[in-house]
């Protein structure tokens, strides 16, 4: 398995810390919002005798509150469509194992979440890249490119919706169009909407569990991590309609016991979470993306489109090697005793001259942190040694 | 990936229940100790604000408190030889996949922990069994046996000690004598040793952690869910002092981003609780064990060896077939409104026909429902149709 090039970062960051230098972090994707107390006291307050296994696919108390949770969506599901995973990660090696077998591929727009290689690789599955591109926001491409690369070994589709790198937010219209593929060439088609919470401009998600007449090959991943801010939880989702795709996957989960149960106690609380809390999370996180994105935009040869979900945008800067640069940001580069930490975008793509010039903004911090940290990447830019034209 | 046998039965075990039959569950080790309040208080009193991922090896500060744990056994390892997983489960996986390739072959002594199949399946790895055999109470097998199935594909030994499902604790001498032959075909060593806690008649487990001249080849699994009754913490450790394998396994780790948070404050707590627990632990689970070994050590044409660790025995019944024995338990038989259920060996063996006459007993119950169950079985193998002479 190789490395992300975001952790081959991480000793630069050390050294930009011993040479006394703050570093800002927009490289990672860990939420600075509070955890909700409800949920976390929940746990706190539960009477707990014998910490004992859970059901394999969670406990029932739990996945019908996320019943519960999906309805407020229109997604509707039943416990026995849910597993518990260990994480959003879990249910991602969960889809590779029990809809794929080594050699068979599947589809991903890049860029995408460099964790996806990681684990289509352990699975024996073959990523088949097609490339979305930055000129219009990171759209879904066009049916010509997926049909390009199907082959008789392509058994699925996986995207990631609101996008992890980009932002991007799949319209309705775009996921039809999937569904298009998805049944014409009886695929499976993985929807990783870990970021349902994220989604601005008054734009709603539309999860691929709504879509018609492909319901069979649908596999929703999921996870509590960034909606209630509760990465450490490691408290998944996979969610399907297909009993012979559930019952594989159920042999997995089995094998592993059970997903956590303190975790669980926390989730099926966090369900009740009031929606004053998402409101106040999105107008933080609609600030944070206006901050970066025009701060970026107002930067010479710079390009951010203003990307509708998750907390993640992509942006095009006048540089010749986003890893040489992301480092010397680190290693060299300094502004007012301060510098900032950014994902070279070649981490998200498989082809080894993708993203050279683009990087991946992670907008988890406060607004005057993001300011200063904007501040910091415009002087850089002025010198950097290999910046372009 | 197989279905476990054990699992199989679970169907049965309802209609039991449908047809009014309390059933004692002697088939599962999920132990029915309280869990120390201690950490459980710990946990609950901590201060959580953002639940952030940890280090993908887990907290510093938890690693340090396990390499103090490890003391106490004068096993000396480092916090950076530890990678704190998603249950035992995750560390076995770390193990298959970061030391073996697909096609290469592990050898396991069976009968075996079922789910060890699964995981070797999932990782591509070929199991090579050899058996031990319930006449010495499972012993190491001879030498011989390992050298006859070692090919230029082996790359690993496994063990379980104590063992599951044997409750067999291997000596000083066999695991030196493994240490042998590990270092003259220069193989991993795998050692499962979740149950050290349970050895009982003053016996000691010995680590392989411990054993001179093949520090680099041994990687120790361990988990907390049996040594504080804390299977639903899903905290489980990969610890090996070859920096390459960790440097491997970490990748692994690194895509599933980090182990449970909540389960680690637990954890961090637990390594602090009392002697007296585990002395009062120890104590309930030397009366268990005698309860059953001797009940059916009195049963006509029964035997059970004297397992000294973990709290599973083996037991070999007057039966034409185990699962069809523990199946008719469930389904047909009573006594007294009672019946048992009970894991057949077969799942625990390899090849189909090894176990038939045998089943595991997990004494996880106090011993009163010993005891009755332990009649239910007498009665059951005086009537049972398949009884043979």
């Amino acid at each position: 398995m190789p490395s992300s090039p975001i952790r081959k970062l991480v000793p630069f960051s050390d050294a930009a810390k011993q040479r006394g230098v703050k570093v800002y972090h927009l490289n990672i994707g860990q939420p600075d919002i509070e955890t909700p107390k409800g949920a976390i006291d929940a746990l706190q307050h539960k009477d707990i005798g014998v910490l004992a296994y859970s059901h394999s696919a969670g406990y029932l108390s739990c996945r019908e509150k996320l019943v519960e949770y999906y309805q407020r969506f229109n997604i509707k599901v039943t416990p026995d469509e849910i597993i518990i995973t260990n994480g959003g990660s879990e249910g991602i090696q969960f889809a590779f194992n029990a809809c794929l077998d080594p050699g068979d591929e599947v589809i991903i727009p890049e860029p995408f979440y460099a964790n996806y290689n990681g684990f289509a690789k352990t699975a024996g599955v073959v990523v088949k890249p097609i490339v979305s591109v930055i000129d219009n926001g990171f759209a879904l491409p066009p049916i010509e490119e997926f049909e390009k690369v199907i082959t008789p070994k392509t058994k699925a589709i996986m995207i990631c919706n609101p996008n992890n790198p980009t932002g991007y937010l799949y319209s309705q219209k775009e996921l039809e169009t999937l569904a298009g593929i998805v049944k014409k060439y009886d695929l499976f088609l993985f929807s990783d909407e870990v970021y349902r919470e994220f989604a601005y401009d008054n734009e709603k998600v539309c999860s691929v569990m709504n879509l018609q007449g492909i319901e069979q090959n649908v596999i929703l991943l999921d996870s509590v991590s960034k909606r209630y801010s509760a990465c450490g939880a490691r408290i998944g989702m996979f969610v399907t309609k297909n009993k012979d795709v559930y019952a594989t996957a159920m042999k997995f989960a089995q094998a592993r016991l059970s997903p956590p149960s303190f975790g669980q106690y926390f989730t099926e609380a966090a369900v009740d979470t009031p929606k004053e809390y998402f409101d106040a999370v999105l107008a933080e996180y609609i600030a944070r993306r206006n901050c970066i994105v025009e701060a970026i935009n107002n930067m010479p040869g710079c390009f951010c489109p203003k990307p509708k979900g998750a907390f993640y945008a992509v942006a095009r800067l006048p540089i010749d090697d986003s890893d040489r640069f992301c480092r010397w940001l680190l290693e060299e580069f300094s502004y007012e005793s301060q510098t900032v930490m950014l994902a070279p975008a070649t981490g998200f793509y498989s082809a080894p001259d993708k993203g050279k010039n683009e990087v991946r903004i992670s907008y988890c911090l406060k607004v005057s942190d993001l300011q200063a940290a904007m501040k910091c990447l415009e002087e850089a830019l002025k010198v950097y040694p290999g910046r372009v034209k």
